[in-house]
């Protein structure tokens, strides 16, 4: 399928909302209605999935993977564009149906996009979406950074496993998690958990110019863990489990918890230290450097 | 080079504006003035660059064959992301240092990035930007659309031999120009030039839901095209020009000229028809199908 019938097949299946500007222009356009963030995500063949991976599932992936960052945000999505490398092996229409469907269900338009001929299939996605207004005005977004010495670390739920299951194809975006956590004054920094909570968690407290300390015992085993394996190893380092991290101050734990309105429970997995060093508290409760490392695509 | 790396390394080389979240969050993020577009450009090794092509000049044609649609939706440059995928053959901090100088030299900040390992080194870019507003309003944004049955197809400059020339590694957006059409309320359609005009003035012609009919003599044909080529077939076909083209009303023609303050002059290439077919004006004068074909990519 060359790129003119891609295009043509997309306009014809891709609802543009009124008042913007889909596929088919130079550029897509809208009219935005407060502060807007903005994320690009890309997924590789051999990367992050094999090349017998289903096509559907490939783009259903690239999709929820890219929308997680908005989630992170606490941001409404907008729109997407998607740069597709595609190989003539793989089913093109069938890797943007698993695409599109998915930016469907997570309520985010794709409003363009380009495809080249290439060796391996590649999708870039970028995600856009804005700052969800509130009673007291107009919202704000979530960052890394704003996360304060003594903070909690707080995930949104068990961690590992994601690959030896196959989860990884179906990434969760906690974007209603996400939105309710930015008008949540409590918190101080979120983002995503797609590296491994030994990858991520230095990442906040580094963009907040802190240390961290992990409590490897509190933090929630996927079951999705093979019971053979290492379970608290799983959950520390193997990715992809786009679950949120945020930092809360320690007096404020216990109302968000009265205050969370979602069936799933939030779990503390360490805090921020004045340190700028990364560290976790052993079985014997002491404190040793962090011994686990995430996963590096 | 590692990920994470480079993303530290990019964070020190870029400048982020004020207001704006730049590199090394989830998302970046910055507050609108007005309505936005938004594009997203993909370049690959072996089809749009060769292997032995400079590293920096991959990451200059990346930028700036991005910002061309900006150009053509006449909007001021706002921010950048880009997805890599980089081989370990590739100088990847060339690479970037090429796309970051080209997008600052057209006033815009890189906020944000994903890099992965690949087999081929692809470059996919996002960009976006504002309307610029003007004494009368909050300005447009241009699009392929709109133009009327009648209106001139007119372009910017001589096209062809880009790649015989090696320009295609240098494109050049029409940025100031693309804002200067946007203002001037006798424009009624735009978009740059990178198929080669036989394919782009369809495009044109066909998103506003006319014909066109097309004068190859008329069309300016490209010092770099060389002596012994057929000037008018390159002219037509070979693509990468980067050029703008518009559409105006015949009416509206003289006062364009008169008002167009730029040194480069204007050139009419062709003019929408009822018929939605794609013609051109043979040597004797005659009305014949379009014999020419654009580059796909």
């Amino acid at each position: 399928m060359r790129e003119g019938e891609l295009i043509r097949h997309l306009a014809a299946r891709v609802a543009t909302p009124p008042g913007m500007l889909g596929i088919g222009d130079d550029c897509c356009a809208w009219t935005p209605a407060g502060r807007t963030c903005l994320s690009v995500d890309q997924i590789v063949e051999g990367v992050h999935f094999t090349p017998d991976t289903p096509p559907e599932a490939v783009g259903r992936k690239a999709a929820a993977a890219a929308i997680s960052d908005l989630a992170a945000a606490g941001a409404r999505p907008v729109g997407a564009v998607v740069a597709i490398g595609l190989p003539a092996r793989w089913n093109g229409p069938a890797v943007m149906e698993g695409l599109i469907t998915e930016l469907e269900r997570l309520g985010c338009p794709l409003l363009g996009g380009d495809t080249t001929g290439a060796q391996q299939l590649t999708l870039a996605v970028t995600v856009w979406g804005e700052a969800v207004p509130t009673a007291h005005g107009p919202g704000r977004l979530l960052t890394r950074r704003g996360a304060q010495v003594g903070d909690l670390l707080v995930i949104t739920g068990p961690v590992g496993g994601s690959f030896a299951s196959g989860r990884h194809l179906r990434p969760e975006p906690r974007l209603e998690e996400g939105r309710w956590f930015a008008q949540c004054p409590y918190i101080t920094a979120a983002m995503d958990l797609s590296d491994g909570l030994a990858a991520d968690a230095p990442k906040l407290a580094e963009a907040s110019g802190w240390g961290c300390l992990l409590l490897p015992g509190q933090v929630p085993v996927h079951d999705d863990v093979p019971a053979m394996a290492n379970g608290v190893k799983a959950a520390m380092q193997d990715g992809e489990d786009f679950e949120l991290l945020v930092a809360v101050a320690p007096e404020h734990w216990p109302a968000l918890q009265l205050a969370w309105p979602f069936p799933r429970p939030l779990y503390v997995v360490g805090w921020l230290t004045p340190e700028k060093e990364h560290s976790m508290e052993d079985s014997a409760g002491r404190r040793v450097p962090l011994a686990f490392r995430g996963y590096e695509h």
